[in-house]
């Protein structure tokens, strides 16, 4: 046993949206990662306790605009939105801090597709053909020797956790169905339509049927875990919840695969994982405030349905980055994610 | 049996809301007023089909800019804003139309309270004191032979038709606290952080405490109704719920008052009334789409708790509108108002 | 313009669930329906405003036993449970009365899949295979010559409306991928875990995935409407919501469809109809309480994604039955179901 | 600093409902007490994982039938029913083991006023009026030196924090209101109508208005803060929320009394307080998932609204219990319960 360690030194970068109050959430409560500087040019000045008084007594940090250049830290986590990351990111490394990046600009690997679905030229492209995808339970190696993780993003880490397993084994072929549900907190701080009670309060609306910035997110990975062409089919949905996130996937299985072979390679990829849970079918509330990815399925005739369960703003987000960053920093990939879901 | 008659020509203003769409579908079945004009800064020039997918193949008309002023109307709806309507209503009073306004702006009688709480001076006070307060159990004769009716708030609709037999028989004393609780279309179209689902879809909260409008319109009707002063303390909060609205009273009754001569009064007073329903407990659900109000009350030790539900886009709105607009062109109360709540 | 015709006389069986109260609730405004009487083992002796205080004052039927034998009835809607309408059917075609039964029990065409699916031998397997089926906009000549409709189950409705036009014109191949999601009073009154608030109230979930008794009705209609053996994959799932469905389903393309040609048999099959509304988008608030299914579409390569919203008490059941019998009397088949959605 | 220390050893009785799975979720991560055992008849057998999937690789521990009787425990835990608890009580302080009791039956120190209220008989009345009444800000001292700890129900935790401050300094006169709203878990696991979604899913219902069991346990409190006799009117409404709760109260200020004056004594008593976090308006989800009462007020005339807001299961159960026990056994009051609420 030893009592003697180094804190690591944190920073979040455009804390005041979900993503980065829910780091702010985690990390006051990490053993080993110290969160010393939150950004946030709307909130500057403020306190953590006046902008986030739900953390009142939990930490008693203060928005500064920026940065300051003349700190060391050890990584900065960037909870800003997309091509807004690609500003900060060349400089941190060059600093030396470690990244992980909760933005979508560094998880496509390629400019070309970036520029097509983000609609914006990547100006940042050498490091983002470098940086690791930090969907932890697949890429755990790359991302403990990364200097930049681009963290997924919401739907894929729960798509392709619940999915990842009929591609390890090469079990499922044609095209993939994914019919993901997500509560409203998905959606941001932002007002919107489409998040106006009212509007959705006593609702489902599929949205961006067909154009969601996810769809290449997911599809790149089954690209690479099959090095093949993988068509994917991306339909989200709001649901009139706040957190949590139900995806149903659809893929038909190979000639001769059973039952049997499917349970096989679930319980072969994640057996062992603390953070990916096999059940019989997902429940969003076990995974409510916890760094859990809930994965099932069923097998109906040829056709393999896979499900998977997450809080969007834990192991979809932040609780993610937090275990990146643990693995990054060669902590117990654990640290500071220790707490159950509510369950209900 | 008779089967001639003259239609009742209509028009709303400032049809773009939840309440000019909600008069838009009310007035699509009603067999006695046509709804000849809708206007629209905002959608001038769409059809209603295209700004209200759900009116579709209900009805046909397209949102002008404003109302023509060549053309005849016999009764024209305000779903305008407050400080919008006192713009409009002198003008079509010349032209001899009736006016029903859903704002505030006609509810309060006197321009120095109408001031206070709304901050804006009043530029038409005398048609304000003028204007007959369009509770329609209440004040049925003061609407039939008004030309302008104010229609009341959702929160005081509810409230005083929980509370007022109470006033009427001289059966309480003291302040009444009114705690209400209203589903997010009372807010209406605009977004809001309140209405942002994150916010608000997982809670309940308290809103204006002490300082909501619809405060002096409540204590208004109590002093009319017992020729007093009566404090009133009003708590509105946000329910997650789209449509849908309960109030919880309280007064003290006088020494020697018995639960039994609180159930007279309520008898009396609703026992024949179309549109109050006296139940034990009333229920939101037995309300949603009805120009229904449920009330009903319990004696606890010296108080009673008296409590009301309705929808408050129907009987809190544009339902008691359509039933006043009845009542002003002498037809059956309930034309057009005759469908059930939709029970759950 | 004629003004003399007779009231079809009707009684509904088992009226005290979610089905026969919304049928209670529909026929109490039907111009040329007249309820008569409606039967409840448990409620036998209530009045409706005792059993359904929502309907308090519009109708004052009170629930009977059982139907009397020396009473004429033109209709008979039967609300009662699956293997129960069987029960009743033979005796009530004998007394020369139409039938409606909103159960599975007619529903299937073929004793050997209801065997299977119900897990129950069917009694009356003669007057199955003479059943039209009722989903009116496909079957709608079958119906008018009716003595017995099976009406369909909500699910099948709202899959197969969204879906048919992609059929009719033989657009597409393969399996069907149906992700279906419903309010929770498609449930019914039973109380049972799935639905206690607990559990449904902050989450989505999958249920009976692979072998929910909609799935042969579903592919019985596909298989019919093209005369080959439909591969159906049907996932319900449970939304904390309590009225209201929408289906997302999954079909392939055959080589050189375009989306024009999707368009095109969507506005031919479903241009004329008043109670399906083609949308970009289907919204379940559009439809609540309204007799009305929307349907919309996209195609996202060659995947045609193809949605359907209804109210799953209306036009996903008693809404349905009640534009049935309007056809099999030959009434107008809008006849009590013009009222519109609430909108939200 | 150091780093020896003797493990608390605790058991859970009664385990298997909400109140008994808080429990386990909270000392799964408890540095200081180790949660040894759990007992439910109803799950005798099953493991944590398989009972509370939530909990799989939290705990490992499987329901006995019963508390084995060789075992030596620090503290039990009673998360049975009324009248069960105190079926149990009397053995475990004869076997020197403190018990935090979470149900009513230790709460109310007369066993009159008890058989009144839970119609039952009081059987162990000598431990009934020794019980420490576990509010923890409250009464901390007297739980420092208790055996037996009867923890406060929700409702009363919820509404005394939020007007203790009131009583304490003498500054209202009169009867106090309290309108109350919890979401459903509150309800607990069985299921009934009211808690049946379609009934509660888009509603808020007040319930047993003037009878419910938390009156004379609030007023109990009030009268001995004041040692006045205190009128409570208490209603409890039923939101459709799954965790939180929100209290709305309403009192009289003594004559003289000031806005400033209140300020002064809800900070003078809850300034230092680790779970009492005073705010201007409480939020549900500020607290979800933490220890935290949120508490505030405003002044309206001579009327102060006092409002609270809490997680049910949290402080305003299992977390509390967690609290009392800290406090029993000398450890620091926020062992275990270092978590911020959700936030949204």
């Amino acid at each position: 046993m030893e009592f003697t360690f180094t804190m690591i030194k944190a920073a979040v970068i455009g804390a005041s949206g979900y993503t980065g109050s829910e780091l702010a959430r985690i990390l006051s409560r990490h053993p080993r990662i110290s969160l010393e500087t939150i950004t946030s040019r709307k909130r500057a000045g403020e306190s953590i306790a006046e902008a986030m008084p739900f953390l009142r007594g939990f930490s008693d940090l203060t928005f500064v605009d920026s940065l300051p250049d003349d700190e060391d830290y050890d990584v900065v986590f960037l909870a800003t939105p997309h091509t807004a990351s690609m500003k900060f990111v060349p400089d941190l490394l060059s600093r030396g801090i470690k990244v992980v990046d909760l933005s979508g600009d560094y998880r496509l690997g390629d400019p070309t597709v970036y520029a097509t679905w983000y609609e914006h030229e990547h100006t940042d492209p050498g490091n983002m053909s470098r940086a690791a995808y930090g969907l932890t339970e697949l890429f755990r190696e790359d991302i403990a020797g990364a200097d930049l993780v681009a963290n997924p993003g919401c739907y894929p880490t729960c798509s392709i956790l619940s999915l990842a397993p009929l591609f390890i084994n090469d079990l499922v072929e044609g095209k993939i169905i994914i019919d993901a549900k997500s509560g409203t907190s998905g959606s941001g701080q932002k007002l919107t339509q489409s998040t106006h009670h009212p509007n959705c309060g006593a609702s489902v609306s599929p949205y961006k049927v067909g154009n969601h910035r996810h769809t290449p997110e997911i599809k790149m990975v089954f690209d690479r875990l099959t090095g093949n062409d993988i068509d994917v089919v991306f339909t989200p949905h709001l649901l009139p919840i706040v957190r949590g996130m139900l995806t149903t996937s659809y893929a038909s299985l190979k000639d001769g695969v059973t039952k049997e072979d499917v349970t096989a390679v679930y319980q072969s990829l994640y057996g062992k994982e603390r953070f990916v849970r096999i059940t019989s079918v997902p429940a969003i509330p076990s995974t409510v405030g916890a760094n859990i990815c809930e994965v099932g399925f069923e097998v109906v005739g040829n056709t393999v349905v896979a499900m998977g369960a997450l809080d969007n703003l834990v192991k979809g987000a932040a609780g993610q980055a937090v275990q990146n960053a643990n693995i990054m920093f060669k902590m117990d990939e654990a640290s500071g994610l220790d707490f159950p879901g509510l369950g209900i």
